[in-house]
């Protein structure tokens, strides 16, 4: 077994998703819906299918239709016209994508900035490629045992130029940001985008959330700012857009100097994405408008953010608000569990909120997900007090869940 | 851009697939089908595409139908009862397979033997992961101005054997063979494993045709060898079994020890694996069957064989008849192109190949691929006398292009 890859733990998902199904718990999890695609993105899947040559490879670059819908679809977001053969790349999911991404433009021993708490696949996904994660802290600022807003959660720009070295190669943003649901603002993207021009870093901007922001906030992006383009490469995923996690289509867009990178990373590493999930992407896309479909997504959203706070509320855990994105962070610090309680063999040596985790699974029938997971190894105990919970389910989830949860009071 | 990625050159795959649908030539060239999955199988993705849960993120092992289906289809093959959980992993096609299994497997330095000519994306796998890749002759024994059987391609089992070094950790089996066509014989197979238990090795042994082989030869697994499980991980493919290259489906197969370490890697790369078609492969391997899938999908590709033979004979091309695989190796010597004949420019500085399959696309209508990239930089040389003809294409196809190969005459 290979250095890069003999340390890894299971991964978080491995262990939390089978429990839930094992424990007949109420899933709140990984973030997948449990409810079908919307019927025309469904029906765009069928159609693609049935379309003589949509399941044969693709171009490593993307199926043209997917390319020119990317491109028409994202260039009113991004206030240019963009070229979709030289300045998107469709990827096995926005996941491959970042991967891709780190292979393109690591060196070992390149720096790339984290900021912290992040999505836990980021740290595998450098270190695979050489590269070496360093991390700046988003720190909840007020009172963590009262409800909170995800805009509470700060980066300290100071710190963030504080981290940058000469091995410094790659900032990695993500907003709408999981676990914590901050949408960065304006002011805080042109900081960061300062130092970014400052020391000529390339900056990933992962966004796959892109699409679920709540009022008042809206989401900016930072490859708009002046001066951005030629540093960032944004990243989507049609699995958050149209409720199709398992359909592993995301996409790289940016100046086609980076994109041209990323495609030679991704041509090597899966040659191509599927062909007629990508063709029922692009379907989607020609099709969203039509059928109002971001308006409707983004409000059906608000309702289920709003019955997940609810419950929490109603279970006395104090949470974080989101601004975006499908989760909320609640404090669980409040919760006790007996000394002599028994965790499977898979949870040795795990942090509390792994153990927290397991036994509201157990116990409460809730899963959640630990997010110490999104720490480094020195700083899990900054998520120990934490659980984070996916609202991206059936009101009926949504309902059993908040039931379920006033156990704890 | 890392240097890992910098020197790579446009791959031949997106030269030759856009040339032919831009001079619209007859395309023998990438290995994809022309015509549809079987009903049972398109049906197999409708099913799946309308299936509660079948469009959310699967385990990254892989759905479990699938492995259940994978460990039932080729328990007969292998001679042991495979635990699906354990000893099969899904990979996102064949080739981020040998991706993750280079990734898992490889530190920097590792060396990984390959037999040459070989699949061209396994350098890319292998030098992307830190690895060595080392090179082995197939020599074709004989007259190549005439016609011989893929069985003349001979590996030097005592050269193999002064290509391991303390450093070697991997060889790379690839039977039935990508492009010459070779099955190896269980006497071959005998002498490489042979080798891999002296030297403790792990062999990797591609075997995405298997489905694919013409009598009187048959594919005999080195796995199955005594002693040979322990250190071996077979990869198959979804697309070629079932004529869906575009559905990014393939798997791993081995000892559960091997098979843990992909699926650690390949968690960290992609996550998971497209879900709808994962399902719709399932139930195409239960069902294949009951529709006598394997055997008549095998007798169709001997009658493609035999008429894709013909028409190179019939245009006085010496060629070699593969035993396996749906590619055939025409000797190109003989073909003389005017001095000052024109080139687009991404064909600069390439092999003589790439030109006259160039020239071949431009003058006669026929696309091939040239074999001077299954090369090693240093012997391009040794590809540069043939093109390799697709032949999993319609009758109408093989028909056109027989046609316009007699413009050779
Ligand atoms: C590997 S899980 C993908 C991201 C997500 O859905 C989550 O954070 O739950
Ligand atoms: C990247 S092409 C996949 C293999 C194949 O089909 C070929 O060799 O033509």
């Amino acid at each position: 077994v290979a250095d890069k890859v003999a340390h890894f733990k299971q991964d978080v998902w491995s262990i939390f998703t089978p429990l839930a199904a094992q424990l007949n718990a109420v899933n709140l999890g990984q973030g997948f819906m449990n409810f079908p695609p919307p019927d025309f993105v469904r029906q765009a899947a069928i159609d693609a299918i049935n379309t003589d040559g949509c399941n044969q490879y693709a171009h490593p670059k993307g199926r043209s239709r997917l390319l020119k819908a990317l491109a028409k679809s994202y260039s009113p977001l991004f206030n240019r016209t963009l070229d979709p053969e030289t300045e998107v790349v469709v990827t096995a999911g926005a996941n491959e994508g970042l991967y891709a991404i780190f292979a393109g433009f690591l060196d070992d021993g390149d720096e790339v900035i984290l900021m912290e708490p992040f999505f836990d696949q980021y740290i595998a996904n450098i270190t695979m490629n050489g590269g070496v994660p360093v991390y700046v802290p988003l720190r909840p600022h007020g009172d963590t045992n009262k409800i909170m807003s995800s805009s509470d959660w700060k980066l300290d720009i100071n710190e963030l130029r504080s981290k940058i070295t000469p091995r410094t190669k790659i900032i990695v943003l993500n907003t709408p940001h999981n676990p914590v649901g901050k949408v960065f603002s304006k002011e805080e993207l042109l900081e960061i985008g300062q130092l970014v021009q400052e020391f000529n870093l390339l900056l990933i901007s992962d966004e796959v959330y892109d699409r679920l922001y709540y009022k008042p906030d809206v989401h900016e992006r930072i490859a708009n700012l002046p001066g951005l383009w030629e540093h960032t490469i944004t990243i989507g995923s049609g699995g958050k857009t149209f409720g199709t996690t398992g359909w592993r289509v995301g996409w790289s867009i940016g100046h086609k100097d980076l994109i041209k990178t990323v495609l030679s990373a991704q041509t090597r590493i899966v040659f191509c994405v599927n062909s007629p999930l990508q063709e029922a992407i692009a379907i989607s896309l020609e099709e969203a408008e039509a059928h109002d479909y971001y308006e409707k997504h983004i409000s059906s959203y608000e309702q289920r953010r709003e019955k997940m706070c609810k419950a929490l509320s109603d279970a006395g855990l104090p949470y974080t608000i989101p601004q975006g994105a499908y989760y909320v962070l609640a404090n669980i610090k409040g919760i006790k569990i007996p000394e002599d309680y028994e965790y499977p063999e898979n949870l040795n040596g795990r942090p509390r909120d792994f153990k927290v985790c397991y036994w509201l699974a157990k116990e409460i029938g809730v899963v959640a997900i630990p997010p110490s997971e999104f720490y480094c190894e020195g700083n899990r105990h900054l998520g120990e007090d934490y659980a984070r919970f996916a609202f991206c389910k059936t009101d009926e989830t949504l309902e059993a869940a908040a039931k379920a949860l006033l156990k704890l009071k």
